[in-house]
């Protein structure tokens, strides 16, 4: 309907701008590059065509394919990421659920049991393409490139968006690790939805 | 423990056979074949040693990656499924999140939107290799083979086991979709451990 009011030759020059005015804010809206868009979204979406940085983490290329504050959903989020051969993520934990499937290359999956007051010493798993890999909640991990080749993870969560708490070292007390929230990559949409709200 | 038990030869034949039957147990219920195994389930698994099956339907190879009644996890399921051409899901809904992640082939998204009683002549979505899909809560669809080659996804959901309403056709009323739970992959575990509790 707006495109058919912007094409219509008996429109006056307020109601054409107007209408430009609208079109663009309907497609910057709607469109997989606009950074927090909510409403609107396309059903079917083009992974390669998603958004994606390293969040000033060398090595790492991080897309949100189906998210909480990207994409209103609510229950789980899904990111696809690369980490290029010795990139890591941080030793962390959370409370919520998360799998990887690992898509391309291989890795190490570093996991503490937090039986003690920190995560200590932790168990080595290798990773590998094809495999798949469930993290038990609020268990301090680590994931590793330890291969040659790029490692190509699906990362599936639950209950978005994600608090998480970093670790300096395996013998850093659990109440000393630093939350971190909003996340990297939540940081931008959660502001935004929080002045939305105000 | 046990292995050296077995492996004693101080051991009486009654220990022995006792150690052995003990072992077999352990490894059926850590085996990655085992139906049901909620208990020691390996942290990092091969995709490919996990057990698949087409459930009576055509054209259907269905793998859970992760999942509450097989994996104990209460937020998040993961399938592999893998159409071959001209095989398709039934016409369903379901209330919980569902993202699809494309990584073979191609096909087509049948959805509508659930406004009236019934589900009505649903849209086409073209979906292909590397593409993402959400599907909105409680609206029917259904996801065919529409291509020449296999359709291979990645599916996610929220809140297993899943709750799945059955649609004979797109004119269907809502309240006679016909709920089919627990599904045909779950039924199994959801049996065995409902006897548990009892």
């Amino acid at each position: 309907m707006i495109v058919l009011s912007v094409g219509s030759a008996s429109s006056s020059p307020i109601v054409v701008v107007f209408s430009v005015a609208l079109l663009l804010f309907y497609f910057s809206e709607t469109s997989l590059g606009a950074p927090c868009p909510i409403n609107g979204l396309p059903i079917v979406r083009n992974i390669s065509d998603l958004p994606q940085d390293n969040y000033g983490r060398p090595g790492l290329s991080h897309m949100t394919v189906a998210g909480s504050v990207l994409h209103g959903m609510k229950e789980v989020k899904i990111w696809l990421q690369t980490f290029a051969p010795g990139s890591e993520t941080p030793i962390h934990r959370h409370s919520c659920e998360e799998v990887f499937v690992v898509l391309k290359g291989s890795g190490t999956l570093y996991l503490a049991e937090t039986h003690g007051n920190f995560p200590g010493k932790p168990i080595e798993f290798p990773i590998f393409a094809n495999s798949t890999i469930h993290i038990p909640i609020n268990d301090a991990h680590q994931v590793k490139n330890t291969g040659h080749e790029d490692l190509q993870v699906l990362v599936i969560i639950s209950r978005p968006p994600i608090k998480i708490f970093i670790y300096e070292d395996w013998f850093m007390p659990h109440t000393a690790a630093r939350l971190k929230f909003p996340y990297y990559w939540d940081e931008q949409c959660i502001q935004e939805s929080q002045k939305d709200e105000l």
